[in-house]
């Protein structure tokens, strides 16, 4: 557990995200059981946290950015789903549970996957700035960037250089993760339209924080357990997939994700004593080993 | 050719397509190729049309509703690539060209329709209205649903009555098809601030303008010849999918496609004169061969 306002944002996330997703039993029944299989195997909702908290301290209301958080939620749940694919990362486990694909097809995952990102944004309609926000994050020059960055570089420890390596993997954290986080801060601080000293801090922290859970991420693939992680461990090194500490070493890696939390707390200074719940935040994924 | 005004209106969305995808030479090189090969693929811009015709018959300008054309076809666009993949139609041409896949691979052709669905909605984030319509029309409960109606359908010819495959054609090209034609007519009015006499008008041209669409498209693939539909022909009945004739007969077709011109036609009679282009676009559908 990370805190007990995370825990309750959570449930409220997860409420949100029941009521806004078409039932199971709605016609195609196929499509909206992926749908929901998908979103409700398991994710810790640290995006949609981020959402909610960076709104409460600009002194937003949750009922405005409550459906930004589920936008965000979606996105980043029909990422995962198209990841997975075989043509992608061919995972068969997410979340300790069978990939999308592995229990309904490839060509449901496809569609729920779509139907995800495109409900996403019926969510966000309303809100023409965080859509923007959400479509310029998750689009072809962020996370998806990101995704064809990554897959492009696998093999690339056999081809390049130390240098390019560490481009590279720099390159792909930036778009591929952090890109959405820092979506996720800064949506909460346009939901609750806050001021542009505001919008920076929280951007600089979502961005921090981003790339920190992608260097910690890419650490665990390399030192976790399969039951820590909800996946195969160390897949990603045997499929020639460019990891953080095979570009920058262990040693460096480990000291990379402690810098990136400390920037990302420092970031925070001018809301004082209100930031606590994202500094916990923070802390959590630099320790977290699920 | 169907009109010079139609010449005109293709001619201004490619342009403002082409301002609006990232350059193919931006990286992630590969994806941004991809986008603009299957934009820029020779499609006929149908769906755009409609959202200009549509605005400038409620005398909305083209400025406002150009971003709402693009976006739309950059949605039919992404459903096109991802329909094409080998778990789903598995084709290997559309517009007489190799599909996405087949020229990028797989993976690249998924995140290529990913992001031009995204990159949609970036389009039209400024406007709420519409955006909510768009992401309505091609979500799970609309476009994508009849996806899902249409692959669910493959062999239902064996083993449904009469009744039923009729029921089924016709949810498919509610969903499939007229659901994203009648967004286009819908888009349009609403980028004009059209009143709700014409919103509704409007929409019942866009409805049934798409179930003709999709019938005509059921007898070509039946009748027309490969060059003509730019793609292989037969192709859909020799898979089991479920055609209008099948359900229907074909001559029946042939009177439902009349016949829904007709009402097409009919919904603008509040237009008076300014509705010819609409109307010249309805018997277009109707008697093309390509």
């Amino acid at each position: 557990m990370i805190s007990p306002e995370f825990e309750d944002i959570r449930e409220l996330v997860d409420q949100e995200l029941g009521r806004r997703l078409p039932a199971a039993d709605q016609r195609p029944c196929s499509l909206h059981g992926a749908m929901r299989y998908s979103v409700f195997a398991g994710g810790k909702r640290l995006r949609p946290a981020l959402v909610l908290l960076a709104s409460r301290i600009c002194e937003g209301d949750d009922e405005t950015a409550l459906p930004a958080a589920c936008a965000i939620e979606l996105v980043h749940t029909y990422s995962l789903i198209h990841d997975d694919l075989p043509p992608m990362d061919d995972d068969d486990l997410r979340r300790g549970k069978p990939t999308c694909h592995k229990q309904y097809g490839e060509a449901v995952a496809i569609l729920a996957g779509d139907a995800l990102l495109t409900l996403a944004f019926e969510l966000v309609a309303p809100m023409p700035a965080a859509a923007r926000q959400l479509a310029v994050a998750a689009g072809s020059l962020g996370m998806i960037a990101g995704q064809v960055a990554d897959m492009e570089a696998e093999g690339a420890i056999d081809r390049c250089g130390p240098e390019e390596l560490k481009k590279k993997v720099e390159y792909i954290h930036r778009h591929k993760t952090a890109a959405l986080i820092r979506a996720a801060t800064r949506m909460g601080a346009l939901a609750a339209k806050a001021g542009s000293a505001q919008l920076a801090a929280l951007s600089r922290y979502g961005e921090c924080l981003g790339l920190a859970f992608q260097v910690t991420d890419d650490i665990l693939d390399m030192t976790g357990t399969e039951k820590q992680m909800g996946k195969a461990v160390g897949k990603d090194i045997a499929r020639g997939k460019l990891v953080h500490p095979l570009a920058f070493g262990m040693e460096e890696s480990r000291a990379r994700a402690e810098n990136l939390i400390v920037s990302a707390k420092e970031a925070l200074e001018l809301f004082l004593d209100r930031a606590e719940p994202l500094r916990a935040l923070a802390d959590f994924v630099l320790k977290r080993n699920t």
